[in-house]
């Protein structure tokens, strides 16, 4: 039985949410048990199946807008983040998902749950939508803002492990995010980052611009902290504005109006592919305990996906197979931390 | 009259577009006349009424895709774009346009127009829709892929001057791109640029998301040109690959492919506000003379566009106003260039 812990108050609707996802998981799921963690008399209001699910009170949520992430970690020791990352760090459960905070949750991988040995920056790396494969991995969102090129290769190798067990890619393809795709474009530290990739055992493919994000020549997209988040954040944008021009532009008319109609249902295809909610929550790499954090706004079907996709990551042993791959390259000097 | 150069040959359908859009702007504009740089037999072919308009005959084409502009800028003399850059220098004109290859015509602007006096970092500029105003002056699109803030100061003058004048907006509002709104995010770079933006005259309202990039609540929108360009080119390959998503799903079943019919001219409206033919060319900030880029892909009513833009740069007199900007200012010292 694969044991999942549960933030069960981290997300804009929670604990609803939460618990109908939790709920239909071990509908779908038949070697998964789940314990939430939260105000067990709120949970209980949603928690209509007990089947396989248990319950830890706790007192305290880390609200969605926390400012001081550290200070929350630090001393809010009776909120359902902490106390369910404390739990899985005492391998209680197998790994833990949250739609708290994305701060705070890089903040309590770091403090709590702590970094697998060897691996010097964890990364968080969501599954963003593809024209070409159907699912791209995309890192770092922005666990770490700035990042040295041999870190960069370690989260690269947990990344083509997760493609390969995960997405089900032979020998998965990294690109790195550019502004241009000859060798030599971008500053200092994608020249660097190109050289260690090159010289990696990874399949590096060379650079990828942005322009192609959504339909990439690869199966993993790589940059810092800081630039993915922006890319990423740009990428969600564009895609929410661009819905609101269409459906702005189809109801214009009295043709527009009975064509929109007619075409309603592909416009609901189109919008599900694009919806956040349809892809798996992003992983956080490189920690001793898989971590994994869903969309703050996550509604119950992704709050499954992303149980789905963590129960997958245990099953297949995805954390030793990183570390069997990374001791197979050379390992980071400690210098380099 | 307004003079403006034109590089005929630069661009994936030159000379024709380029020809087409020099006589659209002829036919709607009064006060311009326009020369047209390159060969003068393939011009001819296309130009079929020569009112206002002149040809300097140039051998050379510098191509589009050019892997050493340096080389290129300084060895091709007669090459349109560096004999049309050479007579602009020399105030034969009163700016330029090309549409040739981005990287040519950012070192053709510092080597051979020169930077405006006592401005450190001149930037590509180009304008993007917005929901929220209609357009947004982004910058810098890659013109120096990293800057000092001081330096990003100017250049956000700059776009306060161009957007004040040309877009028509009172007290023009900067935004600082970024990975969350609260001062404090960001790498160390963002929070230098928001301290100095603070402090400058400029009317700056702080942290943009990239996510609002399509409906931001501001004027400008600034980030160092490696960031600028990243995200401008995710958001127009995520509308790409979206219209691509959105014309497969329509196009499914029967109900759908007539719903598609019926709503096909507000579609157009939709694909026409996404299209960055319909947008101006950008502008580099902080040259001598104004010099416009417009996207390699234009086509006659692109170019069409930014020769509009590019007279009323000129008609504004915008360089001399962002020079009066500069001195109100303290001036950056020498040792920051």
């Amino acid at each position: 039985m694969i044991k999942i812990a549960l933030d069960a108050m981290g997300g804009d609707f929670a604990p609803k949410e939460q618990v109908e996802g939790a709920m239909l998981a071990i509908k779908k799921i038949n070697d998964i048990e789940i314990t939430l963690y939260g105000r067990k008399e709120e949970i209980e209001k949603y928690l209509t199946n007990k089947e396989r699910i248990n319950i830890v009170d706790c007192k305290d949520v880390i609200p969605m807008g926390e400012h001081n992430p550290m200070h929350a970690i630090r001393t809010m020791t009776d909120s359902s983040m902490v106390k369910a990352f404390k739990a899985t760090a005492a391998k209680e459960h197998d790994c833990v998902l949250t739609c708290g905070p994305t701060q705070a949750v890089v903040v309590g991988a770091h403090i709590i749950i702590r970094r697998m040995e060897g691996f010097k920056r964890p990364a968080l790396a969501p599954i963003i939508p593809s024209l070409t494969t159907g699912q791209t991995v995309i890192l770092d969102c922005g666990a770490n803002l700035e990042v040295k090129p041999e870190q960069l290769v370690q989260q690269a190798q947990y990344a083509s492990v997760y493609a390969k067990e995960i997405l089900g890619r032979d020998n998965p393809r990294v690109g790195l995010m550019n502004i241009g795709t000859e060798e030599g474009k971008g500053r200092e530290f994608e020249n660097e980052c190109y050289k260690a990739l090159k010289e990696s055992s990874l399949n590096f493919i060379g650079n990828v611009e942005t322009k192609d994000i959504l339909e990439p020549p690869c199966d993993i997209l790589i940059s810092d902290g800081f630039t993915t988040n922006m890319v990423v954040k740009c990428m969600e944008g564009t895609a929410k504005s661009m819905g609101k021009m269409l459906k702005d532009n189809l109801n214009r008319g009295f043709f527009g109006k009975i064509g929109a109609l007619l075409s309603m249902k592909n416009l609901k295809r189109f919008k599900k592919q694009i919806n956040p909610d349809e892809v798996a929550g992003g992983m956080v790499f490189g920690l001793k305990v898989p971590l994994f954090k869903a969309h703050g706004s996550s509604e119950s079907y992704a709050v499954f996906s992303a149980l789905r996709t963590a129960s997958e990551v245990v099953r297949k042993d995805v954390n030793n197979k990183v570390q069997m791959a990374l001791k197979n390259e050379a390992p980071l000097k400690d210098s380099e931390e």
